[in-house]
Formats: C-alpha cells, structure tokens, sequence
C-alpha cells in the first residue's frame, strides 16, 4: 500500500519562470531517464523479486523516485506555466500549452509520451541491479545537464538535490549487486562457449577521415583477449563452438 | 563504410520448424535486448565518440551485432517459414504470416514494432558503458531462457554461440569502462551534495502477507550509508542540502 | 511525498495458476484502463491543480490506485508464474516469459508497452473529472469481463474488490464535479454560437443489411435539437455562424 | 458506405499565415483529443453497436467529425504552407516542412503520430457515451485555448464553428446516456461490493509547502461516504469484503 | 463534407465465427496496410494537393476506403464476437475480448495500435503516387494471404471484392502517375550527380551457406550501371561528386 | 557477415554548425524515409528473399544504406555538436542536447522514436520492390528538401551525393522488378473479379470553395475504365461480384 504525504520531498522555488527551460525538465518527468521510468523500473522489479532482502532495496528507492516525481513535476510546471496564456511561452511547448492548459502531463522535452519501453526488467537480479546502476548514471548526466543550463538558484538548488540521490541509489545498487557473490562475468544459470568468449573480433578496420583509427586497446589482451582480426575475411579463425576436438567431434555428429 | 560477405557467421542448421518457437526468437530479432538494439546502441554510441580507443571498441562490437542479427533473423525465419501456408502455424505469429508472408520484420514476440526508445544513448562514455553492460546482461539471459524452450540441437548451437558473445562483450565494455580510470560512482563532472549522498531513505516498511518485511541490508550500513527512517514523516532527518551550517546559510540567504 | 507499506490493500490468494488468465490481467496492469493509467491520470491532474480540495481528492484517489496496482501486477504474476519454466505455459505470453523470466512488466494483454497516450489530462477541471468518470467505468467494466473469464475464488474475490473501488471513485468524481457549480454543457469561459449549437446534423442515412435504420431519436427533438437532414447535400441550412442577422453581418463585414 | 461532397462544411479563409499557430492547430487534426480521434472514436463504437437508435447517433456524429477534420486540415495547411519554402518558417514545424514539404499529415503538434491508443472503445454502451462526453469536453477546451492564441479573424471564426459543434455532440451523448434508462452508477451487471463502495480512502494527509492541505470535502460526507483515515496504517478499517458477517463467512470459507 | 450511407458497400455474410480468423482480419482494419491507412494516406494527400484533378481522383478512392473499412471491420466483428462471451475464444484476442468486449477496434492483428507512421505522405505528387502504388500492391497480397486462411465462402467472397478494388485503386494510380508526365526517374526538381547515379555498389560479396552468391544481375550491366565491386575496399573508384574534372575542381575550390 | 571500414563513404566537412539544420537533418537520420529505414527495409528483405540474384541487390543495397547512415549521423552531429553547451543552441533541440549531450540517437527532427512501423516488408518480390521504388522516391524528394534549407557548401555536396544514390537505387528496384517478368498489375497468384476491377468509383463529387471540382479525368476512360457516379447512391451500378450471369448465380447459390 501506499500513502502520500502532500510536503513535497524537496521544497521546489524559482525566480522568474523559463518556459523553455520548463520543457527541457520534463525529461526528467515523463523522458526515458526520468523519475517515473526509475520508480516503476524499480518497483516492478521488486513486486517480481523473490529475495526479501533485495525487494526492500527495489521498494525502497522505487518509492523514493515517486517522491522526486512531484519534485520535477512540480519544478517543470512553475517554469511552464506562462505556456497558458502567452503565446510566445506557448510556442515552447505547443502540446502542454494547447492540450495541457499549462500543466505538465508524462511527454519528454519533444512532446513524446512516457513509454514503458523504456524500462528494463528482466526477472534476474544480477541483470536488474545493472540495468539500475546504468539507469542512475544516466539520469545523473541529464540532471547535470540540466544544471548546466540555467541561472535559477532555486532550481540549480532542486536539481543537485535529484542529481545526488541518483548517486545514492548507484552505490545502493552497487552494493546490493556485490551482495548477490557472483561473479563478475556470471550472469545466469548456463556457461559460456570457452575459448570463444575470450575472442575479440576486430571488425572495423581502417582510418577514417578524421584521424580515428583501428586501435587494438592494449587492456584487451593484456586481460586475455584473442583478438581476430576481419572475421568476416578469415571466418576459420574464430573458435565458433569453442576450441576442443571433442565439442567440435560433437557438433559434427549432432547434424 | 560497411561491407557485408554472404556467409553467415554461424551456420544455422535446424531440424523440424517449430513457429511457435520462431515467434519466441522474434525477441533478439526485433525485440527490446535484440541484436539491432545492440547493433545500433554500440554504432551509434561509436559515431557520437571522440575518443578514438574507445570509438573502435563499440565499432567492432556494434557492426559483430549486425552479423548476429542475420544469424537470429535466419534461424527465426526458419522456424517461422510454415506460417506462410499452414493455417495452424499462422496463428503462431499471425503478423509475420499475414504481412510477412512467413517472413520476419523488426517486431518483437508479440508484434511490437522494433522502436529507438529500446536504446540508451547518452553521449558520456561512463554512462554508455555501463548502459551497454547492462544491455548485454539482458541478453545473456534471455538467450538463456530461449535455449531452455527448445529441443532443437543446431537451435541450441546457434542460440549458445550468440550467448557466448554478450558475455564477451560485456567483458570488453567492463575493460573499457575501468581504462576511462574514474571512480566507481564518479559520473560527468558535477559533485553529488555530501552528506545527502550517503543517506539511505528507508521507504518501505511492515511486512506484506507473504512474509517478505523491511530488511535493512547489512551491506548498507557496512557501507557507509546512514539510514532514515520513513523520511515522509521525518522530513527533518534528510540532509537536503548537506550537513554544512555553511551551506544551509547559503541556501536561506539565496532565496 | 511517497511511502510505502509493504502490506497489499487486498490479500491476494489463488488455486492453481492460469498463464492465459494472468495474461489477460495484464490489461488492468499496464494495459489503457489499469491502474497505472489510472494512478497517472489522477497523480498528475492533481500535480497541477490549483484548487486544494480537488487536488487532495485527486491525490487520495491516485494513491490509492497505486496501491492497486500492486494488487493486480501480484495477481498476474502468480498467474503468470510458471511462463519461466514451462514451455507450453510460455506461449500463452512470450514476452513475459522470454523477456521477464515469468515477471510482469507495465505490458497489456497483447504485449503493447504502457503508453502516457493513454493519459487524459487537460488541466481544466470540468473536463478532467469528466474524463476520470468515464474512465473508471471503463475500468468497471473490464474487472466485469475478467470475473467472467475466471473460475479461481480468490482470483474473483481480488477482482471484485478492484471493481467495487472503481465504482467508488467514479461516485466521488460525480460529486466533485458537481461541486464545481457549473452547468452540465459549461466547458470553460467562451460560449459556443447560439442556433448553431442546436442543430443535428443527421449524416448517415438509410438502412442497413442487417436491419439498422436511419432513427432519428425521439430524446433529440423532445430536447431541443433542431434536425439538418443530410447536411452534405444541404449546407444551407446549417447555421453555421448562428441565427441572428447582427452576426451573419458581422461575419460578411470582417472578411 | 460514405461519399464526399467537396464543398467544405465550413468556409475557412485566412489572412497571413502564422506557421508557427498552424503547428499548434495539428493538435486538433492529429492529436490527442482531435478530429480524427473523435471519428473513428464513435465510428468503430457504432460499427459494434447492437442497439440501431444508438448506432444512428454515433454513425451521424462520427461522420460529421470526418467533414470537421478537412476544415481543420485545411485551416492547418494554410498556416503551414511557408514551411515549404521559407527556412524560417520551416523551424516551425521541421517535420511538415521536410518530411510533408509543407503538407500537414495526422501528427500533433510535437510531432507525434496518430495513435488509435489515443481511442476509448469498450463495447459498451454506457461506457462509450462517457468516454464520448468527456472527449467533446476535451476538444471544447482545446478549441477554447487555440482561440485564445490567434488573432486572425477567420481563423477565430472557423474555430468557434468547430468549438460550437463539441457542445451539440455532448449534448447529445448526454442525452444518449440518459436514454439508456440506466442508474448513474449503474456499469455492466455485476454490482459493486455493499459498504465497501461507500469507502472513502484519504490517502493523501499533511500539507505542503505551498499551502495544499488535507481537505475533507464537505460534500464526501453529505453524499453518503465514510472516510476511511490513512488506510496503509490502519487497514483493518478497509471494509474489504463487505460488512456483512455472512460474506465474511463465505469468503472465510471460500479459502 | 463527408455523408454516410447505412448500407454497406458489400454485404458480408459468414458461417461459423471463427475467433483466430477475425483477429487475422484485423491487419485490414487496423493494421500497417488496412483500410484506415489507405484512406488516411489517400485523403491526406488530397487535402495537401494542389492539382484538382489529382486532388479528385485522391479524395475519390480515399472515401471509397472509408466504406472498405466499414465491411472489413463489420467482417471481423462477425467472426470475433464470441470473445466476449467465451474463455476459448477470448485467447484468439484478448485485447478484442476485455477491452473491446467483443467488439474491433484499431488494433492489428497482435494488438498494436494504429499509427500514423504507417502514412506516406509526401506532398509531392510523383512521390505520393508511387507510395499509393506500393500500398495497393500491399493490400493486395495481404487479402490473398487472407482468403488462404479460410474457407468460409461468404468471408471468401467479401475478401475477394476487397482485393479486387485494390488492383484497380493501382491501376487508377498508375494512369495518374503517367498522367503527370514526368520521367520513370523523375523526383522533383534537382538533377542528381552524372556518373556517379549510374555506379552500381556490389556491397555484399561471396557465398552463404545456403548456395545464395554474389550474382551481378544482367539487366545491371544492360540497362547502363556501371560496377563498383566492393567500395569500402576500393573508394577511389566511386565518383563521388561525379566524372567531370570541372565538378572536381571546383569542390576542391569550394573547400 | 558485416565488416565496418572507418574512412565514410563520403567525406563530411561543413562550416559553421547550424543547430536548427542538423535537427532537420535527423528525418535522414531517424526518420520515416530516412537511411536506417532504408538499410533494415532492404536487409530484412534481403534476409526473407528466397531469389538468390534479387536477395543480392537488396543486400548491396541495404548495406549501402549503412554506409548512408553513417554519413547523415556524421553531418547531424555536427551541425547539432554546439547543443552540448550552448544553451540557445540546445533549444533547436533539446532530446539530443539534454539527453544525448549534444550527440545524435535514433529520432526524428521532432523527437519521435525510430520505429520498425517505417518498414515495408510483405514477402513477395513484385510488392517489396513497388514498397522500395517508393522509399526511394522519398528519400529523395526528402534530401532536395534538405538541399534547399541551407547555404552551406560541404553541406550542400553531402546531401547531393546521398541524394543521388536514391535515384541510383531506384533506377536497380526498377529494373529487378522488370526483371520478376510480371504484368503491371499482376500481384500474387489470385486474379481480381472481372468487370468489378474495371469500376471506377466517383466518390467525391461537387466543388470545393477554393474551385477544386469533380474532374473525371480523361485517362480513366481512355484507359478502360468505367465509371460508376456516386456508388454510395447507386450501389446496384457495382458489379460486386463481375459482371457474368454465371458468377451471380455461383454466389447466391452459396448461401
């Protein structure tokens, strides 16, 4: 069950209202880096999870992010307002002017509505906890970003609030992924083909026009990496059912 | 520029079409965790780089996704190609039957058309390379499901030969993310409000009818992180501003 | 802001899994009329509404169907469970079982992703609570149909509770529109055209196949209405700017 | 069957083109609460429609919004057609200018497409014709706003046509519900659960920064309601089953 | 101004509903190439079009697609009316079944909702006829596929007139393309680069292992292409800006 | 297999960015006919394609396309790069500024998503090549478009070259479709009804108020067909089921 308590988490104030700067923060409400993908990435993980543990942590901060939700709401709406009734404010974003009469609705800074596509939920925790650590850098960024364009204290203050939290949560997930005591190649229940997962195909060769060349990173090899050059021109050298006689002998047979 | 050499990477050999099936490999064809979403996340990722190590690193991996795509897409077609004249096998997959004349399209397994929203593109390499372990992750697993619904041994080969390489990939971006040299929790350049980023907010509480209660992980505490207790009633507990006097001064005299 | 207790609103409790039936559950989880649709309409209505009783009504009512969501993504899942591991159970919902390992994900019935399309917000709040009525009873009636669909008593129990709650909400949407004090056909400040707004247009004509005739109805003349037979062929005797000859001048002198 | 008669239903004539206000009107072409999704809205409803009377009412309506769609197309184009040719211009609506060369096509005015998600069709009578009353609201006050942008006398008046017309139709859906003889909360067959449907949840408790309180509305009470306080901590008082010891019983029982 | 005439275009008799069959049918109604595309894109255009005759023949065959969407969607009704009352038959579409109850609605046949983005629309009469032409060619193989699924003689013959308009919708649009008297590769106004326009890029080279080679086609050669074998590998050979020294000279002046 | 070469097809060098054009720029990049649209429509095409010689054109040419895309995403980037920090550069849009930091993703010049809805793909040669001629035709109307919206000459000399290709491609679509050796309007293998393929239905009749008429144009009777005047009002004039005695009494025989 939920309640709400109406103090918003943050206490949102700006000066002078920036329409268009009001549109760029509802990438953070209704984008795919925004509060509501986190809050329901989260909670849709959690109310799937099997471990207690792990659940608690997916309910706590999907909670959280419905709080950070009212907090961009709420900011995106102050700078928007003016979208009501003047025509040039309204030509920052015609949708929420004519459809919204002022108000936000779940569109990003281009008018397209909130999709569910954006989440990732995968039913496996050492999937999900990554699919969060990724889903908080890039709303840290954005929230950066964001920062980055604009002069209003009030809202600069607002924004850094959200923008530590996401580093909260990184480090939450961070911890709660060590916890699992997996591996950090270990995703599931099946082994990788051996020899093969260690062969890195080198398939763009070349210079290009400016300057960016073919560059073997030297961390590859130097963490074990094969690396096969153009396999597209030499397909025999890479180790497609792994390198044993035995799993080849195999492969043969079962066809 | 991109070239393309008629052999598949892997050869794709299967015994009796199951459609059924076939419609399930539409996932990694054009689903969400698919190769195109791989393909295009890594390429366009690799296109926006200036850092030319890190720019060939997704552009091998972005263009060996494109072949993987042809694998998928071909052992998909196979198994979906009894949908072109088998009334019983149409009701598989009755769009790639009746608009695709038993041919696959970008649709995931139940008809999504393929969209950009499955892609996370941030233009900060942290943040792509975390997003893109995370999206190889996905896909490991969900080839490892797709293995567990099948019988079909060249399915099977194909299916861990494709396996194999996300777990390759994700340990190339796992280098490639530790030679950037930053911090674990060290994203863009903007620094996280101290104090407040180590507050943990402990959100959900009780115990639901399935006896999963509120279980403040040890890992949390050991960690560093200082828990508040159902912040929505205790607001006063939560550093919004960090812990300084100095700054809490600041933030009264700015408004 | 937001918290959670872990306790569901509604104890859910089912016999023996029906993955067709928990597929179909999906359309109140994340399908046009569930309850995120819900808890998002009214959440973010009452995020930009400036009249603090409405706003608390819309805020009580979109908390609580956050707390039914719960409810039915539970209620799916245990439904949809054994999608993770059987194959058979599998094809009754291929993306949760090859996508979410047999978890729910903000998906309808045939795999659409939650759309904020679904939404209607319009930040005026005559038309809003008109927009809330009509979709809690659509709601209404699709518990109605999913009840009819199931044979499971715990599963029917879980249903009728939501179903009940969607009566309720449409009750206190009545009255809060009543409250407003506007009249039934009064939709913001400006007036429609006098004579013009009477007129009905009668664009489709004769009979059917099966039966279905031109009815002009009975209700319309006895209210008012001013029939314009086939107007197409017509278009004189529409009023299109109204009656009055000050205006049909009006119209004429300003062009 | 349908035919067209060229002759516009309403006479649209412009002076100076404001691409940027042409953009804005796309709302009404192909958004949201627009003409087309007003069309096929009740054209698809009476297209399932048993009852002939209703039918006739949302066949006649129906087509008549496919003649209001030209006159809003039409009016868009006008105000669109720089875009074709002035660079200017075309900033105002890069999609039209580029992809439609000045052309309108069914997208709103961020440039989203036409979604039939954007359609309430439930197949049931009582249902329809509040989703029917609710989307004329929609469009009056979308109609209203745009009136407000513009200064172009025929622009207005062709507006106010379009705007005028709203108010008939829900007039006459209202009257279509009324007709159908059936209580005000009176959805489908099934009754809601007796004391639990007069339940009302306050959810939402506190104020917020801004002067939001938790306001009991006088009317929740005087119109038969019993509130329930903060039911996440206090659920015993949720009235779940009902009030009656027997269908206590029987649910005991049932488990 | 359109007009509706009750009587459908074509009168659609079945046998016994067949619930998979109707949800197939869908692709028609609500599908990527269905009725509602084809007078969405025909009407569309006419509206755009400044050539009256053009604009006639346009508007012509898009109302005509208006009365086909009536008997496409009235034949799916048929064979898809028992979902609202049958579990069995609810599985062929759920969405038709707890959404719709029972009725269609713009959806294909795997619940995706209608767009936009199917339209082609151009405003560009050379473009748009040839985007009419494909679109017919589409439907046409569509409703071939269809009549293959059944054998119901009365949805046989419905089918059968569907398909038929669609070879002379093709037909009328392949008269009104010669009719503009343009040349087969004339698109627009600007000439394309001599030279280079008549290279031929051999961008995928050798053998699958299915027997598929590299085949340079005839007709290539015959009808004047001249072959770049493998570009990526050989980019001296493209004439990118064409063969003429004078065209070099003056890009490299231009730079 | 794929092999990526980094020199792009066409060198890029623009003077200054000009972000308001790069975002134009984006239909070519993520839009509906722009070059992924064109690479995935071939390539899947490519894939289904049982004819080995024309499932090597569309591979050359699907893979061209991916070099295409290579060379707008370079373009855009650069006109669109000053987004990453100039705030008034960001507002010509703000989806790649604040979410891409100033790089280009898979989105339209307003912000819509990519989406497999673009594609044409049907399984049958002589359809996919109409559906292909017509990409192309759009493509290039699109890139004449772009050419005429910006001064710059490194800009002008990209557009021209990709510009061109399209007309290439379409003359190769063409010609293969000449090639399959099938009448103009032979599609699939079922013959359209007689008599009834030769009706032309004069839907849309009168005059509009901008002197638009109902123009039967002189090539529908020059070339066969026979025209039946508002059909809606006649429909005994359609021969439903052609025009032969023996054809009538098979259908009414039937039922």
């Amino acid at each position: 069950m939920y309640h709400h308590v109406k103090q918003l988490m943050y206490t949102v104030k700006i000066g002078d209202p920036d329409p268009r700067f009001g549109n760029m923060l509802l990438e953070q409400f209704g984008g795919a880096n925004g509060e509501l993908a986190a809050a329901m990435q989260y909670s849709v993980q959690g109310l799937n999870c099997d471990d207690p543990e792990l659940k608690d942590v997916l309910m706590d901060i999907g909670t959280e992010e419905l709080s950070h939700l009212e907090i961009i709401g709420t900011l995106a709406r102050m700078h928007l307002k003016p979208t009501k009734t003047s025509r040039k404010a309204a030509e920052a974003d015609p949708l929420v002017a004519i459809a919204g009469g002022g108000g936000v609705n779940l569109y990003n800074s281009q008018g397209s509505a909130w999709t569910a596509d954006y989440l990732k939920v995968s039913g496996q925790p050492e999937v999900d906890l990554r699919s969060n650590i990724a889903a908080e850098a890039r709303a840290k960024i954005v929230y950066e970003r964001l920062i980055g364009f604009t002069d209003d204290q009030g809202t600069k203050d607002a924004l850094q609030f959200l923008m530590t939290r996401e580093i909260t949560h990184m480090k939450a997930f961070m911890q709660a992924l060590d916890n699992l005591g997996k591996g950090p190649l270990e995703i599931g229940a099946l082994p990788p083909t051996p020899g093969l997962v260690d062969q890195f195909f080198n398939d763009s060769t070349g210079e290009d026009q400016y300057g960016a060349a073919d560059k073997t990173p030297a961390w590859a090899v130097a963490n074990g990496f094969k690396l096969v050059d153009s396999p597209a021109f030499h397909p025999q050298e890479m180790e497609l059912d792994g390198p044993a006689p035995a799993r080849k002998a195999k492969r043969a047979g079962a066809r």
